[in-house]
C-alpha cells in the first residue's frame, strides 16, 4: 500500500532547508501550511485532498482564477519558443500598449519582475527626475520590500508618535537611520495635517506616494480632495505625484485613479497585470519616463533586469488584461458589492459591531461599528490579531474558504 | 500577398509606448533591436527569419539553451495545476534541499523574483543580523539595481578617486548622499588597500559583498588570498562575508564559491537557478538566515514577495539544476576552455594585443596584452567602447552571433 506524504511531513522537511519553512511569510501558518496538489478558477486543492474556494488568489494577483484556459494555452505556446532572450520580443510592445489605451496618465511604460521592483524603480525614477532623496509615504501604507517603501508600514501605537508628525518607524532591524531621514510619513486622507509636514520638507521631495485604496490603512479610498491637494501641493513644490497601483489597478477598467480628476505622473503596478507570473510595471508621463531612455545624452537612471519583460510573463499578462475588458470589470465589482450588500445585511440582522471598508472588487471586514479612517484607527491589537487568526483557521478549516490574512477579498471571475 | 511586419517597424512602436523602446537597456541596439520569433537550443531567430548563434542567453541566465525539452515538459505539466498560490508548494522544498545539497556553505534557503531582489535581501538579512548600516562592495562590481549594490559600478577616471579611497560613486542620478555614506569601496583583489579601507568603518560594517568572478571588474577570479583575508578582518570585526554568486554559480558545481577554503556566511543566486524564468535566492548559515523565521519571537526582517517560490519558477529551476550535475559542469568548462585556448593560440598567431580572462564556463576578451587584474584597468575608454560595439555589431551582422556587450561568453550545454 502506498504510504502517502503529508503536508505536515513535508513542512517538517522545508523547516530544515528554507529560513521558517515557506519563502514567503504570507504563507506561514500554524501548525504547518498546506501543500498544493492542484488548482482551477476558483478552487484550489492541497495534496491531502482538501478542496478550497480561494478568496485569496495569490494575494490578489490572479483575477482569472487559476489555470486560467487561456492563459494556459497562451503560454504553452510561447514555451517552446523560448521563455526569456536578450533580444526584445513583440508581445511586450502590444502588452505596454494596452496598459496605456486603458490608463488614461500612462504614455511611456517599462516593466519589472515584482512589484517590490516597480515601487523601486518609481522612488528611483521620481529621483533622476527631480534630484531630490526625499519620499513621502502614508503611515501603514504597503509598498512591498524596498526599505524606503516599507518605512511606517507596521509602525505600532508604541512608537509611531504625534499624528501631527509621525514616527518613521523601520520594518527591518538594521534599517539604517538614513533611510528613515529621508522617508516623510503622513496620514493618509487628513489634508491639513499632512500638507503641513509636507510643508516642513518642502523642496526636498522628490514625490508623494499614494496608495488609492490601502488596504493596510483600511481599504478606505482615498478622497477626491485629498487627491487634488497633494497634486496641488506637489505642482507648487516640484515634486511629483506617484500612485502605487499593484494592488488597486483592478477597481476601475483604467485602475483606481480613473475616478480622480488630477493624474499622478507615475504609477507603478503588479498583480494581475501577470496573469499569474512575477511581474512589475512603472509608467507615467513621457517627461518622466524619459529618465529611463536609452537615447538621451545623459542617461538619468540606466535601469534593466534580467527576467524584465520576458515573453512568457508578457503573454499571460496581456492575456489576462485582455479577458479583464470594462465589461468584466464591471460584473466583478458588482459580484463583489453583492457580497458587500449581504454581509452589511447580516451585520444588521444579527446586530455586530463590524463594519466593512473596500472599492471595486476589494473587500475588507472591520471589528468596529464605524469603519476605520486611518491606519491608527485600523490598528489591530494583539488580541484582535489572535481572534482574526482563530477564525481565518475557522474559515480555512472547516468553511473551506482560503482567504487573505486581514479578512481582505479579493474575488476573481472565474 | 501578406505584409510582414519588421523589427524596425515594432521598434518604432515601441518607443511610443516604452521608455527607450525596451524594458531593459540591455537589449537596446542601433538602429534598432531585432524581435524574437522563435529560439530553441543555441539558436536564437529573429522574425526577419535570421537565425544566429546564441552566446548570450539571456543574460548568462539559459545553461541548458533556449525550449530545453525537459523544462518545457515540467512547466506545461505544472501551468494546468496553477502557476501562482497563496499556499506552499513542494517543488520549493526539493529545489531548496538541491541547492544545499550542492553548495557547501548553504544551510537554509529563501526565493525571490530576481538577482537584484537576492541582493536587496542579502544585505537586508546582513543588517538585520548584525544591526549595523553599511556595506562594503567592490570597485566596479554589478550586483543588481538596488541602490546600494550599485554605488561605483559604473565609476570612472573622472570621479573614482584615490584607490586608496575610492569614492561612492552613484550610478543612478539622484541617489542619496545618505546612500553613498552607508556604501564602502574597496579595490577588488588587493588585500592591502581593501583592509585598510575596511578597518577605517571597523564596528559599522554589516558585510563584505564579494563577486568572486566579477565580470565588470574584468572577469579574474578573488584570490584566495583575497578571499581569505576578507574572511579573517569580518571575522575579527563582527561583519559577515557574503557572496553575490547570480551570475557565477555556474563557475562549479558547487558554485565559484567551491574552491575557496573559508566560505561565505551568505550567498545570492538567480540566473541558471530559475530555468529561464525569473528567479532570485538567498542561502546561507542557518544562524544568520533565521532573521527570515516568523518562528522567532522577534521577526528580526519580516520578508514576503507575491511571486517568490511560485512553482513554474520553482519546477523550471529544479530540472535546470537536476540536468547540470557535476559531469555536465565539468564537460561545460571544458568546452569553454577549449574555445579559450583557441582564441589564445589565434591571439599568439596573428600577434595582436589581446588577452582572456575568465573562470569555468564564463570567459572575456580584452583588448590589452596583458589582462587586467582591477577594475580601472579593465576600464575601457569612449573609444574602446565604440570599437567595441562596431565588432559587436559585426559578429552579430556578419557572422550572426548574438553576444553580451562586454564580449562576455557565457555558454550553453544544448
Amino acid at each position: 500500500m502506498q504510504q502517502r506524504i503529508t503536508s505536515k511531513a513535508i513542512y517538517k522537511k522545508a523547516c530544515g532547508v528554507i529560513a521558517g519553512g515557506v519563502s514567503r511569510n504570507t504563507l506561514f501558518r500554524l501548525p504547518n501550511p498546506d501543500y498544493v496538489s492542484k488548482a482551477s478558477g476558483c478552487y484550489i486543492t492541497d495534496i491531502e485532498g482538501a478542496e478550497r474556494i480561494d478568496f485569496a488568489n495569490n494575494m490578489a494577483a490572479l483575477i482569472h482564477g487559476h489555470s486560467f484556459p487561456p492563459i494556459v494555452e497562451a503560454v504553452t505556446a510561447q514555451l517552446r519558443k523560448g521563455t526569456a532572450y536578450t533580444m526584445a520580443s513583440e508581445i511586450e510592445v502590444a502588452f505596454a500598449k494596452l496598459l496605456i489605451d486603458r490608463v488614461e496618465s500612462l504614455e511611456r511604460v517599462r516593466f519589472v519582475n515584482s512589484g517590490t521592483e516597480a515601487v523601486m524603480a518609481l522612488i528611483k525614477a521620481a529621483r533622476a527626475y527631480t534630484g531630490r532623496a526625499k519620499i513621502a509615504k502614508a503611515e501603514g501604507a504597503y509598498h512591498g520590500t524596498y526599505d524606503y517603501a516599507e518605512v511606517s508600514q507596521t509602525a505600532t501605537p508604541g512608537n509611531w508618535g504625534d499624528i501631527n508628525n509621525p514616527v518613521s518607524v523601520p520594518v527591518a532591524n538594521g534599517t539604517p537611520q538614513s533611510v528613515l531621514n529621508e522617508v516623510v510619513i503622513y496620514p493618509f486622507n487628513d489634508i491639513q495635517k499632512s500638507i503641513a509636514i509636507l510643508d516642513r520638507h518642502a523642496g526636498e521631495i522628490a514625490c508623494v506616494i499614494i496608495d488609492p485604496v490601502p488596504h493596510r490603512v483600511g481599504l478606505v479610498p482615498a478622497s477626491t480632495e485629498f487627491v487634488q491637494a497633494i497634486y496641488n501641493w506637489t505642482r507648487k513644490n516640484g515634486a511629483l505625484m506617484v500612485f502605487d497601483e499593484v494592488i488597486t489597478l483592478r477597481v476601475n477598467y483604467g485602475g483606481a485613479q480613473e475616478i480622480y480628476p488630477v493624474k499622478p505622473d507615475l504609477t507603478s503596478m503588479g498583480k494581475i497585470i501577470g496573469g499569474g507570473f512575477p511581474v512589475g510595471a512603472i509608467a507615467g508621463k513621457e517627461e518622466v519616463m524619459r529618465v529611463f531612455d536609452p537615447h538621451e545624452t545623459k542617461l538619468l537612471f540606466p535601469h534593466s533586469g534580467t527576467f524584465s519583460a520576458n515573453p512568457v510573463t508578457m503573454t499571460a499578462g496581456y492575456v489576462a488584461m485582455q479577458h479583464f475588458g470594462s465589461e468584466v470589470v464591471d460584473q466583478l465589482n458588482a459580484l463583489a458589492q453583492l457580497a458587500v450588500s449581504q454581509i452589511q445585511e447580516m451585520i444588521k440582522q444579527v446586530d455586530v459591531p463590524l463594519s466593512v471598508t473596500g472599492a471595486g472588487s476589494m473587500f475588507r471586514i472591520h471589528l468596529s461599528k464605524t469603519p476605520p479612517r486611518t491606519y491608527r484607527e485600523a490598528y489591530q491589537t494583539e488580541g484582535v490579531k489572535r481572534w482574526m487568526n482563530e477564525l481565518l483557521d475557522f474559515i480555512y478549516y472547516k468553511e473551506h474558504i482560503l482567504m487573505i490574512n486581514t479578512l481582505r477579498n479579493c474575488n476573481e471571475i472565474n
